[in-house]
């Protein structure tokens, strides 16, 4: 699609829904969901039809105990094939831990802000590449699949702006490195539509051969429009997470990322394919309260699909009798 | 605007921002919140630039306690030039006191489903339509201005959708009858961007000197993307609800009407002239769980703006010695 003019006609073009919640989601909840509740969710999300799902993280099991089991759910889910199984991996030693359990493609972070890489990872930004580069480098021995996720990219809650030319600076070193799939995080919803459709079409163009993913919070209430803007300037991967779990420690009354099944939902009813099953994806969220303890923001779990329909009031009857009896 | 290929860009096109939360808002509430702070609060709107505010409904005090001050917060209020102060009319009665407490336009409201008419209304859509026509006599010989708001345009709750041969059958009848301003009404949040854009399209070609406004609820989280698609289809005028006010007594679990503090923003941000100034519509927004007792789903007044920045961790310049050390 050359521009937005279609937006709003889906035209059955695909759309791949990348699910963040199991990661994401999971590691900022204070419950531990137990390891087998963590697989039969990810066999219920493959089952759904998802085109990625990002199962776990492999980091330290003291500094994200919440995922402390990472390789015994990558080991033990059930494996769709066409769903790509992917994992967040900080270092060397999580990339060997995850390619050792079979993970299908590993997922490097790193910020495009300097302040939130320093209070987020840690390390310098320069310290952050370095590092990445060292997985890189393994991953690509390995012959294992790489995406890295840049954050900030549509802002940084402590610094605010990020220059385009800052961003598509950290695009380019990736890209150099053999890097083949980036995806864009709006980590704290600052993203705006001018300003995605503006920068998804300038990544795009600059980079055909490169598979961008959008990555949106719904923060300021514009994570679908946001995901519209993106497919408006030709993106087709949209990170989403089951009953949009998830948040930011940096940014104070962040919620969390754009929902699975609301993105699902109305991208299904504009005639986009997203190969995913609604019904099953809202049936995995609907386990999700008892599983970490607390309601879900998802507003399709809550109030259902448009069409789901309610019952007339029980004195209807009566009423349409007095009514038409005047 | 004949296409949607620049909705991306608002580049300063002017959108007229309607605030419904002190009647379709406050309507819902149990909690009665005392005349003078709803005068204060419309003061407040008027000030933040609003195009027009439905100030309050004019039913039966009995029916509706929460709005049993309709006339003298109508007298009470301050009136801006260039703001429009509407109110919601019933009937007869209810549009004498409205014209006697100096209200600009007569909001009159009936279903385009018949059995969301029946159980709001109770009346059949006949004699919904009769009743309305004789307040729309009544306000043409008073020389008082009248919009009529189709409830359940995009679906109804109880029968599904709903024809859009009968939405505009009833659109025609009010258009026939000199009505020049008509709001269609998104009751229950089931309306889809394919959807809006196609209708508020099509009801713009056929009406092109009709004001249409377009009146959307956040239930299934598509609010803002149902914006664009109907400025992208040349819709200006919008609905919203202070705070996200609001819902529907027939759709459990429905949320309110799309907050006008989160459209102001994203509108803004695009470059749309709201002619609304966002600090003040945030500060009244920030008023009203005091007043009415709970929290607001608006997400603008909890994360507020995209560039309201956040401190760095207490500890970050620690954290960068340390990673500088390295």
């Amino acid at each position: 699609m050359s521009a937005s003019s279609t937006v709003w006609q889906g035209a059955n073009r695909r759309i791949h829904m990348q699910e963040v919640g199991l990661r994401d989601g999971l590691q900022m909840e204070k419950a531990f969901v137990p390891t087998a509740d963590k697989i039969a969710l990810c066999n219920a999300l493959s089952a759904a039809g998802l085109s990625k799902i990002e199962v776990t993280s492999f980091t330290s099991p003291t500094a994200i105990p919440a995922l402390k089991d990472a390789e015994i759910v990558m080991r033990e889910i059930t494996r769709r094939p066409g769903t790509v199984y992917t994992a967040l991996v900080p270092n060397l030693r999580g990339a060997e831990r995850a390619i050792e359990s079979r993970t299908d493609e590993l997922n490097l972070v790193m910020s495009v802000s300097a302040t939130h890489n320093l209070a987020n990872l840690r390390m310098t930004q320069e310290q952050s590449f370095t590092a990445l580069a060292q997985v890189v480098a393994l991953a690509q021995g390995a012959n294992v699949a790489v995406n890295v996720s840049l954050s900030c990219v549509f802002g940084c809650p402590m610094e605010g702006d990020v220059a385009q030319a800052d961003v598509f600076g950290w695009v380019q070193r990736f890209v150099d490195m053999g890097v083949r799939g980036i995806t864009l995080c709006d980590t704290t919803g600052m993203a705006y539509p001018t300003q995605v459709h503006q920068l998804a079409a300038a990544a795009r163009a600059r980079w055909p051969g490169v598979e961008f993913t959008l990555h949106f919070h719904n923060t300021r209430g514009m994570g679908l429009a946001n995901v519209l803007a993106a497919i408006g300037a030709g993106a087709d991967r949209f990170d989403a997470s089951l009953g949009g779990l998830g948040g930011c420690p940096y940014a104070p009354g962040a919620s969390g990322n754009v929902c699975s099944e609301e993105i699902v939902h109305a991208l299904g009813l504009m005639g986009y394919d997203t190969g995913v099953d609604l019904a099953q994806l809202v049936a995995a969220a609907q386990q999700l309260p008892a599983l970490i303890g607390h309601d879900i923001p998802s507003q399709i779990a809550k109030a259902g699909p448009r069409l789901t329909l309610h019952p007339v009031p029980a004195d209807f009857d009566a009423i349409r009798e007095r009514a038409l009896s005047r």
